[in-house]
């Protein structure tokens, strides 16, 4: 998989572009102006993997908590760059506290949402000129949901004088990308570095963001930030942006990637975090936590003792990781197969750094383990998963480097 | 997105290929000899959506059970095509279970393991005599985790042979492209249609299932069957396989897919066609039930007000649907925006057939409505959700044809 050629873009200690992996960012969703659940929740969403936070900027309090929260972060030991969300108010807010806007390591700017007819230019000037004062990059963030409603008026005139007008869509594409590109260009004629700019176009339609992307891709070289916005909660939102942000990540599209799910009862804002760390583990793209290579079962796994021994292995590695990590190298690549029965077992133990063949219909009492490729031992009767646990503690102590 | 062009293959009343539309299958785990059992589960497949349910044909019980249970489900008035899925025996189980060779729909054989040395040729052609036969189509499904080894031991000596040798890798797929079309080309060779075979090449990596089908993909029209195998459970198997799945459908390439997942505690196995159901909806490929389009949330909407609106929406429809479809013509196509805050709420609501967008930090309280892009009227007090729901029943009695 080849990367699409991009700019390097700073955004605090963190570099986004194609000469570094793609980065994994988020957002909070508690009020920014409550300090205390805020930083809580960001350092929740870094500890799990998050490298870049997101927090609206709504309000003259959220400005003032803001600054509050980053200091707070710098102060516990947390680098990662923090990033403000502004809509409407982004000009007044950046220049009435300027603590705000030199803590922040990013300004996200909807350019649907900058303000209306002559107000846009002049608010979007406004926000740059800050940016070149502090120095800070810019996203000029455009969404689906919020274009430019001066600009796609213009555009769907336009478009209706042709003498074979574009399809609906395709003026919506043409709406967004015109908007992020004419916004940096506007950006840079104030002075700002293009290596200062990143981009995005979100959309909720998966088909939809796809299009427009590839066409935005090859249309400049500034970073690409991929979201498929609006997705919904759980398995729905899962899927779909999965499927969106797989498809343009092999295509060499993407420097850094935010998935938004609607959360569901019970479920933690971190979920988005971990769902983009097994994205880009699954492509390939990043390594993070050891594989767990199991099968589905069928007719001939009667037993459920492989999914119970898969589940613990998974909790085992959940429990030990961040110790794993501390203690040897490269640890997050290792790959462990629990097989249910002997049509795939040998074979997929035999590729993975260590596997267990359970014996299909009699698994519950026979597996074989495999270690790199070769046959090791079998184990039998009630110990097996406490025998295969010291097995793969064992492998790891000899093949993973202390640090 | 242009499907890759395939002949098309009959399973029973159902056709796979480039003319229809991909189909979703899935795989029994229960014990197929159990027949109440797996004749259940068969039920509880369809009835989610599978268009195909495969089961293991692993013992003599099993065989006898086959084909009663497909008596069973034909008198129950399931139309629904039963595979079966054979390993080491199947040219003894087909030739000795008549009834079950003449009731399945399609033989799944894999070539690594239908014999080895000269028994393979001649199992394999039992197999495909039976098949002709009782004029079934195959399905040449090959395993990474159970590739041919004799061939394996071949194409690894010829490499070594080479000048300038292919990486493992490159060796690994091209056996497994052999395997599958020199397999297919013998079953052609003892008098099997064309029409008759359907192709599988599963891997347990996704770059590695990339590869391998996008190399297949070219050398043959026989259709194609996809899957992540072995993807693991919950959301890493989720997220692997629709990875995977969404970057080859998406290059036209799959006409019939199954996604493996290992069953986790409380999980039931329906899930794998759900899956499906929602990556196929999410790439505008087939269309199951109405979508919900709902923002992630952020320090803006401080109320869960909208959370918990999308989660009832979405409750709502999976309690009505079978109904709705029932009554009305396309109701699977709705899309209905439940959005948190102005910043892309009016904007999503209006993309949407019908939508609200609740007001940020008083969300709780104050809701605007949508329809067919435009405004309909604010929602205000303790009974939005109750008027919601009012407008999009009547929505839908008028907006959707009964059929």
């Amino acid at each position: 998989m080849k990367r699409r050629k991009t700019r390097q873009v700073k955004i605090g200690s963190l570099s986004i572009g194609s000469k570094s992996p793609v980065v994994i960012q988020t957002m909070t969703n508690t009020p920014t102006a409550d300090q205390s659940r805020t930083f809580h929740q960001v350092v929740e969403l870094i500890e799990s993997g998050a490298e870049a936070v997101r927090l609206t900027v709504n309000s003259e309090a959220a400005a003032v908590a803001t600054g509050k929260i980053i200091g707070q972060l710098r102060r516990a030991g947390y680098p990662q760059p923090i990033i403000g969300d502004f809509h409407y108010n982004g000009h007044v807010l950046l220049s009435r506290f300027p603590e705000c806007a030199q803590q922040l390591d990013k300004y996200r700017i909807n350019p649907g949402n900058v303000g209306h007819g002559s107000g846009h230019q002049e608010h979007f000037a406004q926000i740059i000129s800050i940016a070149k004062k502090w120095n800070k990059p810019v996203r000029i963030g455009i969404n689906g949901g919020s274009l430019d409603q001066d600009l796609l008026a213009k555009l769907i005139q336009a478009n209706s004088r042709r003498k074979k007008p574009l399809a609906d869509k395709e003026v919506f594409y043409k709406c967004a990308i015109a908007s992020a590109l004419d916004s940096a260009a506007l950006a840079q004629k104030y002075g700002l570095a293009a290596n200062k700019i990143i981009i995005s176009i979100k959309m909720s339609n998966v088909q939809d963001l796809l299009a427009v992307n590839a066409q935005l891709a090859k249309k400049c070289d500034y970073p690409l930030h991929l979201g498929l916005t609006e997705a919904g909660s759980d398995i729905e939102g899962i899927i779909a942006s999965t499927s969106a942000l797989a498809i343009l990540l092999q295509q060499g599209i993407g420097d850094t990637i935010r998935i938004s799910l609607t959360p569901q009862p019970g479920m933690p804002r971190t979920r988005e975090v971990e769902v983009c760390k097994v994205l880009l583990q699954s492509l390939g793209m990043r390594s993070y936590s050891p594989t767990v290579i199991s099968c589905p079962g069928c007719g001939r796994t009667s037993s459920d003792d492989y999914q119970d021994l898969a589940a613990q292995i998974k909790q085992h590695i959940k429990n030990h990781l961040k110790q794993w990590k501390e203690r040897y190298i490269g640890i997050e690549g290792l790959k462990i197969a629990v097989m249910g029965c002997v049509v795939n077992g040998p074979g997929e133990s035999r590729h993975a750094d260590i596997g267990i063949s359970l014996a299909g219909e009699k698994n519950g009492k026979i597996g074989a383990v495999y270690q790199q490729g070769h046959y090791l031992v079998t184990l039998k009767g009630a110990s097996i998963k406490k025998d295969f646990f010291k097995l793969l503690e064992s492998f790891i102590r000899k093949n993973y480097s202390a640090r």
